[in-house]
C-alpha cells in the first residue's frame, strides 16, 4: 500500500477543507434538512426561461467561440460591459484593467500565488470571509486579524497591529476587506472609514484586496448605493485589487466573476491563469453578456433586493419571536447573511450535530476568526431556504439551542 | 507610481506566459491569417442543436442545480457516466477516484500544488506539452526532459537521467507523460512500453501522471482503440494520475475535464480545488452528462475520428506536394497535431515573424522542450482550420520557409 501522504507538498499537507464546503456537502447527504449554512443564492430567482432563450439563441446560431476555448483575459465584449458596470458603481477603469476568473474565489486564489511568499502576512477582519482565508493560507501566508466595529475595521486595532507585525519584522502586503455586507457579519464600512483605509493603505505601502459580490443587494429600507460606494471608486494611486462576481445576481453555476486592478498587476495575474485553468468556460462568459446587454441583469437586480430584504425580514422575525434576548445580531442591510451571538457559554461548533439532528444546520462562527475567538457565534444564510424553510429552521435551531443549554447545565463546571 | 514588481511572490515573479496562449492572442489580432498554431477542436463539429436542446430543457424545466453552487467534487452522475467511460478504457474504477475539474489544465495545476515542492524534480518528455511545463514551473518544480522513440519515452535514457538525478541528491517526484497523440508529436507509446513505463516507477516509487486527451481520437488507418489503452488500465498499485476531458470531444467552452486518481491523494486534490475556484461549473457538467445520458457522445466520437483524419490527411498531401523532402514528420495516428522537422538551419521561433507577414502562424517547437532544443520544429494543428485553409496554410508556410533559406543564405555564416 503506497502512503500517498509521503508524496505531499508541504502546501499540499497543510491545505484544510473550507468549513462551508464541508456543510454543503453535509446538506447534500442528510434529507430534510434547513440548511442556513452555504450562502446559495435562491434558486427560485434565477431566471430560467431568460437564460433558455439566450443559451438557444447562441447555440442555433452556431456561435462557435461560445463552446471554443478562448481568451484567458475573457471574452472582450464581457470586459467592455464590466467596465460600464463598474462605471455604475463609481468606479472609472479600462478593459485593460479587467480580468474574468472563475468565480471570485479564483481571484482571491491567484492574488495569493502572484503575491504572497510564505510566511507573508495578511490582515482580515475579525471575523472574514472562509474562502479568502483559505486561498491565503494555502499560498502559505500568515493571517493577522483586525476588530470590527458597526462601520467596519477598528482602525485603531488596525494602527496597533501594524505597529506590532513591523516592530517583528513580519512582512505585511495585503489588507482583505469585504465592505458591502460582508460575509459573514454582514456589515458596511461607513464611507468615511473606506477613505481612511485607502489612505492607510497609501502610508504603509500595501495593497487592498477589495471582495465585493454583494453591492447591488443592498436593502432599501436600510441602506441605499451611496452606502456601498467601493473604496475602489476612490482609489487613485492604484492599491485596490477589486474582486466583483455575477453569481449572485445571474447565477453561480456558470462561474463568471471578475477582477479590476492597476493593468501591470491584472497583466501577472493573467499569466498565473494561463496555468491555472486556461480560460473561464465561453459559454458562461457569453450567457454573462448576453444577460446584460438583454437588460436581464438591470431588471433583476431590483427584484433581487426585495426579494432577499423580505427572507431577511422572515428569518429576523421568526428569530425575535422564538429566541426573545437569547440571540442577538446586527441587522442586515443588504447580502445573505444574519450573524448571531449564542449566549457566551454556548460552543456553535460542538453544538453542530445536535443541530443535525434537530434538522438544521449553520456555519460555526470561529470558522471565520483567524484568532480562535467566535465560538459562541453563528453565521445564518437566509437566501436559500424558503420562507416556510426559514420559520421551520428557526425553531429547529431554538430546539437546538434549549437542548444544548440544557445539557450544559447537566455537566459540572 | 506603485512599483507593482515590488509586491510580487517569489513564484509570481517567474510564472511565464504561455507559447501556444501567445499565438492564441496573435491569431486574435491578425486578421486573414491561418492558424496551426492553438489546439483547437473544429468549430464545425460541435454539436450545436443537441446541446441547445440539452441546454433548453435543463433550463426550461427549472433545473435549479444546473445554475447553483455544486460538489467541489463534481456533479454525483458526472462522476457516475465517467467511472462508465472509463470502463471502456480498460480502467476500472469507482466515483470516489473521480475529480471534475475546470479542464484538465486545472488538474495539472492543482497536482502540482499538492504534490510538488520547490526545488523537486518532474520528468516529461522531450518534447512535452507545454500546459503541463507551466503548471509545474508555476510550483517552483524543476523540470528534466527524458528523450523520445518512435514509441515514446526511450527507457535507456530514462534510466540515465534517473540514475544522474538521484546522484546529485535530487527528490524526483513525478513522471509526466501523454502517452495516446501526444501534444506535440502525435506519438503513441507503445503498450509494452507502458507496461515497463509503469514497472518502471513502482521500482523508483514514483507517481505518473498520465494526460490523455486524445484517446478516443485515434485514426482507424493506422490505430485502433487497443492501441490507446491507458498505463492507467493496468495500475493495480495506485501509482497513475490519469487526466482527461470532454474539451476534445463536446466542447472546451465548457471546461469539463476530470482527474482519476487513488482516492486518498483525489481527497487531497479536492480539497484544493475548494480554494481554487469552489467547483467546476455546474451548467457545464450538467450539460455534458446530458450529452453522454442522450448518447451524444457515443455518436459524436466516430464522426470526429473520420474528421480529423480527413483533415490530417489534407495536411500530410499539402506538405508533401509543396515541401518535397524540406520537411519531415512522423505520421500523426490521432489527436490534433502534426509535428514538423524544417531543415536544422532554420529557427522556427526567429522564423514567426516572417510567417505571420506571409499570413499564417504555428507554434515553434522550442517551447515544448525544456532543455532548450528543438529550435528547427513546428507544431502544426490541422484540427480547427477548414481543409482549403490548411492548402492554403501550407503554401504560407512554404513561402515562409523559402523566404527564410533565402535569407539565412545571404548572411554570412
Amino acid at each position: 500500500m503506497i502512503d500517498y501522504d509521503s508524496f505531499l507538498s508541504r502546501a499540499g499537507r497543510k491545505m484544510q477543507q473550507s468549513e462551508i464546503r464541508k456543510m454543503g456537502t453535509l446538506l447534500a447527504e442528510v434529507r430534510g434538512v434547513v440548511s442556513f449554512a452555504p450562502g446559495y443564492p435562491d434558486p427560485a430567482t434565477f431566471a430560467y426561461e431568460d437564460l433558455a432563450a439566450i443559451t438557444s439563441d447562441l447555440l442555433c446560431a452556431g456561435e462557435g467561440d461560445a463552446l471554443q476555448y478562448g481568451p484567458t483575459r475573457g471574452h472582450k465584449p464581457l470586459l467592455e460591459v464590466i467596465t460600464t458596470i463598474l462605471k455604475t458603481r463609481g468606479i472609472a477603469t479600462t478593459p485593460e484593467q479587467q480580468l474574468i476568473t472563475t468565480g471570485s474565489q479564483q481571484g482571491l486564489d491567484l492574488i495569493a500565488r502572484v503575491l504572497l511568499d510564505p510566511g507573508d502576512v495578511v490582515l482580515v477582519e475579525l471575523p472574514s470571509y472562509t474562502g479568502a482565508i483559505t486561498a491565503f493560507r494555502n499560498a502559505q501566508a500568515e493571517l493577522v486579524g483586525v476588530r470590527q466595529e458597526a462601520d467596519g475595521v477598528d482602525l485603531d486595532d488596525l494602527d496597533a497591529v501594524m505597529a506590532r507585525l513591523r516592530a517583528d519584522g513580519r512582512r505585511v502586503r495585503l489588507l482583505y476587506v469585504v465592505p458591502n455586507f460582508q460575509n459573514p457579519t454582514g456589515l458596511l464600512i461607513g464611507q468615511p472609514k473606506r477613505a481612511r483605509l485607502l489612505e492607510w493603505a497609501g502610508r504603509h505601502d500595501l495593497l487592498i484586496v477589495e471582495d465585493d459580490p454583494y453591492c447591488d443587494l443592498y436593502f432599501e429600507d436600510r441602506a441605499t448605493a451611496a452606502d456601498t460606494r467601493p473604496i475602489k471608486a476612490d482609489d487613485r494611486d492604484g492599491r485596490v485589487i477589486y474582486l466583483s462576481s455575477f453569481s449572485k445576481t445571474i447565477a453561480p453555476g456558470l462561474r463568471v466573476a471578475w477582477m479590476t486592478a492597476p493593468a501591470p498587476l491584472v497583466a501577472r495575474v493573467e499569466v498565473a491563469k494561463q496555468a491555472s485553468d486556461l480560460c473561464t468556460a465561453a459559454l458562461g462568459q457569453f450567457v454573462v453578456f448576453e444577460a446584460c446587454r438583454r437588460g436581464l441583469l438591470d431588471r433583476q437586480v431590483p427584484r433581487l433586493r426585495r426579494h432577499y430584504q423580505q427572507k431577511r425580514d422572515v428569518m429576523e422575525r421568526a428569530l425575535r419571536e422564538t429566541f426573545g434576548e437569547t440571540l442577538t445580531w446586527p441587522v442586515p442591510r443588504g447580502g445573505f447573511f444574519l450573524w448571531a451571538s449564542l449566549p457566551a457559554r454556548v460552543n456553535a461548533e460542538a453544538m453542530l450535530k445536535r443541530a443535525v439532528r434537530h434538522g438544521v444546520i449553520y456555519v460555526a462562527g470561529a470558522a471565520f476568526f483567524v484568532d480562535g475567538t467566535g465560538t459562541h457565534l453563528v453565521r445564518l444564510s437566509f437566501s436559500a431556504p424558503s420562507p416556510e424553510g426559514i420559520v421551520e429552521g428557526v425553531s429547529r435551531l431554538f430546539a437546538t439551542v434549549q437542548d444544548e443549554l440544557r445539557a450544559g447545565q447537566a455537566v459540572p463546571s
